[in-house]
């Protein structure tokens, strides 16, 4: 079996790599914490001489915060609605490298929104079979992804900043200190999901965080589940959920933390496999533009 | 004209303490950042002996952090409703030292909220005439108080981390560097108002401000007033305002900000002197345990 390219989900803090066939199928993988943020843009052609010198002197398509200011070079964004191949004809390719990067999605008009490298997953989702071409798709993570495809295009995004929020809020400022317990599903978790659903005082419900601690209202020790809850339940609660399938793109503590508040609010929660979806679109972008 | 006692409001990070008289005149003052989180429990009687060297050896009565747990003597919080008799009632008198605390009000049942100082102020400005016994207070800060009096008790407090947020988003995260401009009012400003007010989905709103920034749709120098209005129009727009009366107890630029905010709202703001609030309820406070 031969290597036919080496995919890249490139993003700011981590890096996976695959040396995938012309099947489709990965014969390798390279997982560190080479993520942009890691790498100054001189330092790129050296990076893809060591994955190539792991996985083969293949072609590379990678996607993610790589194409982006941040990264090696930019590949403008691509106006939603957006298919793979609106991707594929808008790839960034780096001169002399036999490397391309998928660009990423965005949203203008009445609201404003990106994404780097979760619209891969999405598309190579629906590519793939995994998800219907006419989907709701969340993608927590320090920024939870919601994305809505018609079609199998993406035409709508919407970024919400809930796990930055968490993380700053525990680090800093008036609940430092009171967050530092276990975020997990129970009654905690649960309360918080009921207080920021819908709620337009989130900063007030936060704040209730501490008052209900120090009123002995909270127990200490229920504090971050509780939070974390309002936070969630805040993202989750913003849209209509009720009987509606909702595919999830992630897995690990936090996307069972979202099937939990996504059932709360009456979504059906559908797993999906984001590494499959990611695969499943650089494949599909692969095929394009071979 | 002889002092009759000395007033501390001694919050978080700042100190004022004046020298009153029997009939509420203030006589002297002294501001400084000798705040709580500046003093060691220790130091306080070191503190008092040099406020009492520069206003005279006179009762001391102090409200705000000074009454929590991270201040000098906790004087445990009243529940409300409360007013100034019931406050007066359950002060904290620190041993052999002549020094009353005012304790703050807390807000236990569905929701959970607590105050300390602030409290002073409203009942204050109702004692003194300066605002109705049944009115809504606005106290725009690090953390923005909105307090319900009726009879001239406060009956609701709701805690919102308007200021604090904005802080961290500042300082932290992905959009630090962002968020350095001018905070004033005018079309960004307003612009975020129209986004924050009624929101649901806060979170989504504040990656907006990237998101616009990245997609030219907001001017850079635009962006730290667009993401403060998104924040007090949260704040302001979780209630209904409409045709209400607003006593706003501040000044200065956040104040204005507010001011704006409250009248896109559809309220009416009325200006309420802080410092005279805070010196009226603090003597009616002497009046009833001298």
């Amino acid at each position: 079996v031969t290597g036919a390219y080496i995919a890249v989900d490139w993003g700011t803090t981590n890096r996976r790599a695959y040396l995938v066939d012309a099947d489709g199928r990965v014969l390798d993988t390279v997982r560190d914490d080479r993520g942009v943020l890691a790498i100054e843009r001189s330092e790129y052609p050296g990076e893809l001489a060591t994955l190539r010198g792991k996985l083969g002197a293949l072609p590379v398509i990678a996607a993610g915060m790589i194409g982006s200011t941040r990264g090696w070079v930019d590949a403008p964004y691509v106006a939603a609605p957006a298919d793979l191949a609106g991707l594929a004809a808008a790839r960034a390719i780096v001169p002399g490298e036999d490397v391309s990067i998928v660009p990423g999605v965005k949203l203008t008009g009445a609201r404003s929104d990106v994404m780097r490298g979760e619209e891969v997953q999405v598309l190579g989702a629906i590519a793939a079979g995994l998800a219907p071409a006419d989907a709701l798709f969340c993608q927590p993570g320090t920024h939870n992804k919601w994305v809505r495809t018609e079609a199998g295009r993406i035409v709508d995004v919407s970024t919400a900043m809930t796990g930055e929020l968490f993380a700053l809020l525990r680090g800093n400022g008036v609940l430092k200190g009171m967050l530092d317990g276990v975020v997990a599903d129970g009654p905690a978790f649960r309360d918080g999901i009921a207080r920021g659903a819908g709620a337009t005082d989130l900063t007030v419900a936060l704040f209730e965080v501490r008052a209900a601690v120090l009123l002995d209202a909270l127990a200490p020790e229920d504090a971050a589940a509780f939070a974390s809850g309002v936070l969630i339940g805040a993202d989750v609660g913003a849209r209509d959920l009720d009987g509606r399938d909702v595919h999830l793109l992630a897995s690990g503590p936090l996307a069972d933390l979202y099937a939990v508040a996504i059932a709360a609010r009456g979504g059906r929660v559908i797993a999906v496999d984001n590494q499959a979806g990611f695969l499943a679109g650089i494949h599909a972008f692969w095929e394009l533009t071979r």
